[in-house]
């Protein structure tokens, strides 16, 4: 199997070109980088991940994680992977110099996990939970909590994870049960937690868990909700370990990602497991959220990488598989002509075309986002930084759904490219598709988004990142009018942007009568709308640059290559954009409310 | 696990309210069939499936079929279900008396097997394809092959399977290179088949082949290919079985379907491989064409079975999980309050209708192909008869390509009704998910249904098949204009009927040009197009029927399950007729082909 698992010039294209990465290195925090560490970092990663993570893809599936005996068995390489990306700083990459990182930028970070999840989704996932646990501790943690935990986690010896979800609650986390009781400096944690990913393996020598529990006499709801650090194995004052009664019950078997173990926690069976508080008592959801960002882009950047990855591995079949031949000028096959490849089949172009606008389209929202974040945490104008963490709010949404749900779409064109074999083990697709399945559940479901979306960014701050995010597209559009061959496009956005605005107009009319519920009935399908329109105008932006390059005979790449990005522009222009208008008369029809109820029999 | 996988009040509404079942039942050949004793069919076929059936299906997933030594090992459900649907008449039911068959309506058939796919559509296969080979043996072959084979095929004591694809040819048959050498009153067969559903299982007591071959000296391409009986085990003149050199070299593991084996079969590699030709030579592709309409509603059913056990499955559980708050009228929550019910948050109910009004509208869709397939072989007009043929014809496609497409998005929100569960391996629906992917490929895929919609059968006999359906829909449209609650969308579907007018003039634009190649290139949002406005249609004639229920308050269902039936069809006119206003859009755009040529560049 080749290892083409991503394109790295188009990586690269978007990361220099689209989103000129330079202006974010020129920022005081991010000195010590220049385009070519850039360069050579992603160059590197893309050589570990040949070596370290395409190889154990398949047989991490095949060979799924397992519970046994109070452990779970995962494959050799979970262990191995730590490690080296400790080593190599993978693990520390996002964190400061003082808290003993690399200082990247989240637009190089993003850019060389993205090429690691591409390479083997079942993989980055251990690293990416003790980053964000670790964050968690750097950010909110004291001192003595940074000084025993963040070190060994940063060096991948320990892991990290996330506890949230129980399982009475799932999504609704102001409905969790797990309780801490003061006991002297620490708490006394007792309760149990579901879909812990990463929570528990076979040869790491500490997991530290963040869990988010409540300090006996709380207040109800999320305002009662405190955040622990909660060790698998308590740190002794001898430098040593002891067992802190936190116990692997079960794990999750899976359709997907059969690699990344999920498992089922008991804190405190015994009464005997210590956690210590994280911050401020009753601040732990406002905590967790605070890196939820990351975490949802994350997503997002998983979603976009396996969508790549998919797209690579039919693109590879299609360019290498004979199979029917072209209709003749008579309307008929000629059987005497040896077949064609199926990539001269226009339908197979058709599925190829949608993977790439998807995929390409996806990661640019991903590079975006990961700007807006740079720029909102290294600016030195204070406006600058309020603006840009308007607009990451209001993406981030977007970031973690359009490539979870299109990603999906994508690859099970990709699937269909390889006819019958796409549903056969012995290719790659079929493993894709399974994986890919659960980044719309994952960190707030595609319904949770889209409500976030909706009834949250939007509107927040009198509608300000919404004037924000339409101030960047109106930027794009009339830097495109400076190109003849794009104007229609151009154009066509223009009209897709005054329809936003009906389509608000029209659903804001049930706020103003109080009727949320209403309001936000539609809120997936107007997510599917306003995404649509967003990787529009990403497209746009692309097919501007590329252009530009062929205007001005930039060499960095081949002619063609510019050319396939707009001729990709065109095809999501033509087949996607479209959609929209569809969706619009979905969301303004106000007649009837026909999704509300607490009435089963219209189910009988 | 609760047995509800079906929904039999809504199965019998169909077959004898909407789609009225009497009025077959009054055809001379149908004379010994009355409602009771389809009633009883689909009463006594649920019981099986509650127990033969239902209780397997999960257990074959997880220990799936796999080759040893030579032969398939199958779950042994696989031996007691063939032979007791053999004694129970199952596979017998649709061949004539004389044929040693039940003579049952196609209309009965398809609900009773639509029954046992839903309850488990890992098993029904291995039937199906007994049926499709006996019945080209009793349509083709002569009296001898008949003789030997049939009655031990009906009898569930053979398999029988249909050989078509070859490794080197896929879904382009004209390259099948499988040879078939005169010798004596047989022939010599060699080669090699793959994707051989049901191919092999231990405990068979014989396989017999379909195999689709060329005679020596055969012109290229389809025109060349006959039709072969190449049993497993050769009949002696002694009443016994010998080996007759068919081998199975190995089997297909996939993503789904796992406990219906597929398998790669070679013939002949000892030079001693006899087969018998069914019918004249180089007619082959024409007899299995033939064969394919019913072929193509099974495949098309299969989808609609596994979408409505996915549903039942998804609302029990919608019906069971508490989980979140619904807003109040501030638009927060109240953290004090109880949790609801999930089925009390719109999105989730959103996802439920969709999943509703796809697969009630796709066993809707199969029923009347149904009906028509009884009157074009049952009718003693001949008019009426090529009436309901054209009429068959044209809708094949859609009856294959829409329960397999939309099926799969209604199964993919099911996962999504179950948040995180949905994922896992301990729920069902994740099975249903993965099983449903192949729907789309068997039996020609999307792409090749849709060119044989769009490029066939929309303009046979000079347009006479779609005239006759657009007929059908005007009349359920005049139909419903007399309820005045209907009116608004019997209106709707008339403007609909309009789109497709002028979708079609645009696209005959390139046919009239000579273009066949840009005509065809969108064949496959066409298919989008067109069968969603024939859901639409569908919808509004099951609308109508509960409609007039109500109105005359007919008591053979609680009123609330007429609502809900035009509930859903509301639902499905906002959420789901809207998109064909994008499709349109895509289908007019005729500026550029954008997916047509040779040109690998556009992909770089």
């Amino acid at each position: 199997m080749a290892n083409q698992y991503v394109d790295l010039r188009t990586l690269k294209f978007l990361l220099y070109k689209v989103h000129n990465v330079q202006e974010i290195l020129e920022l005081e925090r991010y000195a010590e980088y220049d385009k070519e560490s850039i360069e050579m970092l992603l160059n590197s990663v893309k050589d570990f991940s040949d070596k370290e993570l395409f190889p154990y893809f398949r047989e991490m599936d095949e060979k799924p994680a397992y519970y046994k005996n109070g452990e779970i068995v995962v494959h050799p390489q979970v262990n191995k992977y730590m490690k080296a990306a400790g080593e190599m700083g993978i693990i520390a990459g996002s964190f400061t110099y003082e808290e003993g990182g690399m200082q990247l930028p989240q637009m190089a970070l993003h850019a060389s996990v993205f090429i690691q999840e591409a390479a083997n989704n079942n993989l980055p996932g251990y690293v990416g939970l003790t980053v964000g646990s670790a964050e968690l501790i750097t950010h909110f943690g004291n001192k003595e909590l940074n000084r025993i935990y963040v070190p060994k986690m940063l060096e991948g010896i320990w892991g990290g994870t996330m506890c949230l979800t129980e399982p009475q609650a799932g999504s609704s986390l102001s409905d969790i049960l797990t309780s801490a009781t003061p006991d002297g400096d620490s708490y006394k944690i007792n309760g149990q937690k579901i879909f812990i990913s990463g929570g528990d393996y076979q040869g790491a020598e500490n997991i530290v868990h963040l869990v988010l529990a409540r300090i006996k006499g709380a207040p109800a709801g999320t305002k009662g909700i405190s955040l622990f650090v909660v060790p698998k194995k308590r740190p002794t004052v001898e430098g040593g370990l002891a067992r802190n009664d936190v116990t692997t019950v079960a794990d999750f078997q899976k359709m997907g990602q059969r690699g990344y173990c999920t498992t089922h926690l008991f804190f405190g069976d015994n009464d005997d497991c210590i956690g210590w508080l994280v911050g401020e008592p009753h601040q732990g959801l406002k905590y967790m959220f605070l890196m939820m960002n990351g975490a949802r882009i994350g997503v997002g950047r998983g979603a976009a990488a396996i969508a790549t990855a998919a797209y690579q591995a039919s693109l590879n079949y299609a360019n290498e598989r004979p199979q029917g031949r072209k209709l003749t000028s008579t309307g008929k096959k000629n059987a005497n002509e040896s077949q064609t490849l199926i990539i001269n089949h226009a339908d197979v172009r058709r599925m190829l075309f949608l993977q790439k606008a998807i995929s390409e389209g996806s990661l640019s929202l991903i590079l975006l986002a990961a700007k807006y974040h740079d720029i909102s945490l290294a600016s030195t104008n204070k406006e600058e930084r309020e603006k840009y963490k308007l607009l990451l709010e209001i993406m981030t949404p977007v970031v973690k759904t359009y490539p979870s749900e299109m990603g999906r779409v994508a690859v099970d064109n990709g699937v269909q490219v390889l006819g019958g074999y796409g549903f056969c083990s012995d290719y790659i697709l079929q493993q894709y598709l399974r994986d890919i399945r659960i980044f719309a559940l994952y960190e707030g479901t595609t319904g949770i988004q889209s409500q976030d979306l909706l009834g949250r960014k939007i509107s927040m701050n009198n509608g300000k990142a919404l004037k924000l995010v339409l101030a960047e597209i109106k930027n794009t559009i009339e830097a495109s009018l400076e190109y003849e061959s794009l104007v229609p496009y151009a154009n066509k956005l223009t009209d897709k942007l005054e329809l936003t605005q009906e389509v608000l107009k029209s659903l804001m009319g049930f706020t103003m009568k109080g009727d949320f519920e209403r309001f936000l009935a539609d809120a997936t399908p107007f997510m599917e709308f306003f995404s649509n329109i967003l990787i529009g105008w990403l497209w746009l932006d692309i097919a501007k640059v590329a252009q530009n390059a062929i205007e001005t005979e930039n060499k960095e790449n081949h002619p063609d290559f510019y050319k396939s990005k707009i001729h990709t522009m065109q095809f999501y222009f033509k087949y996607e954009l479209p959609k929209t208008t569809g969706l619009a008369e979905i969301l303004m029809d106000n007649k009837q409310a026909l999704t509300i109820g607490t009435d089963k029999e219209v189910f009988i």
